[in-house]
């Protein structure tokens, strides 16, 4: 029966991990965000290993990535006896805090106005211009030309204009939902279509397991989220499994329940 | 008397026409325009020359412009005994009567809402496009980037934005505001205030005398007005002087005052 038990969760396991090059650090992240997101919540080192290794996640690696975050001011830790225990620190809590909706939302309420934002030509390296953009929250349609939310600010200098998209032609469609994109998203919607299967015959689960595929699932969903902005159904053309995707991690999400960090 | 006179016209001409390089015909779209603009109206061959001769306009140029223009099918004309008389046709009444609101406003009426256009990247050859688009109404902001009125129609395939600029950088006024432009309206501006000063010694004019000049200054207008869509000075920058352009174009005409075309 533990063996069963074990199968079923190893297999669970590598049919949501087909995403490698993880950072260990951006999956602690959405681990805390996911589990630890209130004032006080903590995570023991243990279970935070209990956690990670089934994902193949390193010891050495583990304290790597949480000595970042400590740096990073992301986490803050403490030691009672012989454990130490990890929580996010003000900061992280903001930072969690400011992205949980966009993660978690069950349907994306997107506002009727947006940005178009042309960048001074010649003003600087484009890349490091066009990365910039893409961190402050826009997506690229032509060099120097980024569509993004009204409340995100722009690089100093640019054309800024707000407002609604009349025509959206397909190669506008195809520059904002790249063929990586659609990919991760296409990769996503498989693995859930085949977990969600799987859980219909799910054994009993410990809620370190129940963390563990959550937090795979989640990471993978928020990492896919963090590539493009939300934007209307129309900018990304009649392929886009965005929207379908963000269903299926929801139901899977709510059919694996979620522990609490007093639980791990 | 009549040599003071003479004097005072054709230093008037001579300060008004520093424009060389007029299209002929483009002269007479502006005096059926300005002068002959309701259906039924007619300008004689003979009054024709009477207006444009003191422009140095040849009759040879006249006459073959007139043939242009008929081909067009903007202007017909008509013979009574041994006068040819000219009017615009229903085509050119049209044109004239959809320019005029621009021409002729007093005050400029600017929408709250702006069209920015991006033509597909590769989508045909570049200066073709970027003409298509100014004959469109829009102006370039950048390689590829259009602004222009809502009601204007983009070339197919661009991704058309409806909205309003929140932020208009520099680099952007000095592309709308062009150095040509910006001249032209600096040039016309000097030649308005020196012709202002000296209509308050103007003797008595006859109104072919007042079809020459009027003709002269709303044409110069028209070219400069043409050259860029109509945008709140903010596109522009603090050294446009279009709109004092507009006052003082709209001050020298009314102070000399339309014929009718029954007096010509």
């Amino acid at each position: 029966m533990a063996n069963n038990s074990d199968t079923w969760f190893h297999d669970s396991i590598k049919l949501l991990t087909y995403n490698r090059n993880q950072r260990v650090w951006s999956i602690i992240v959405t681990i805390f965000g996911d589990l630890a997101g209130t004032p006080g919540d903590r995570i023991s080192g243990a279970a935070l290993s209990r956690i990670t290794e089934p994902m193949s996640i390193k010891p050495e690696a583990m304290r790597v990535a949480l000595h970042r975050l400590r740096n990073d001011d992301w986490i803050d830790s403490h030691k009672e006896g012989r454990s130490s225990f990890y929580g996010l620190t003000r900061f992280g809590l903001e930072q969690s805090t400011a992205a949980r909706p966009r993660i978690y939302a069950r349907e994306v309420d997107l506002p009727s106005q947006w940005q178009l934002c042309a960048l001074e030509p010649g003003g600087g390296p484009k890349g490091q211009r066009a990365r910039d953009m893409r961190h402050r929250g826009f997506v690229a349609v032509l060099p120097g030309l980024f569509l993004g939310p009204v409340g995100a600010a722009a690089l100093p200098d640019s054309l800024v204009f707000h407002g609604a998209a009349q025509e959206i032609p397909a190669w506008v469609q195809e520059k904002i939902a790249t063929p990586e994109i659609t990919q991760a998203y296409g990769d996503l919607e498989r693995a859930l279509d085949r977990f969600s299967v799987s859980l219909l015959d799910a054994p009993a689960l410990s809620p370190h397991q129940v963390a563990t595929l959550r937090s795979i699932i989640v990471h993978i969903w928020r990492r896919a989220l963090l590539s493009h902005p939300d934007l209307p159904q129309a900018f990304f053309g009649e392929g886009w499994r965005g929207g379908a995707c963000r269903i299926k991690v929801m139901d899977v999400l709510d059919r694996l329940g979620r522990p609490q960090a007093a639980q791990l």
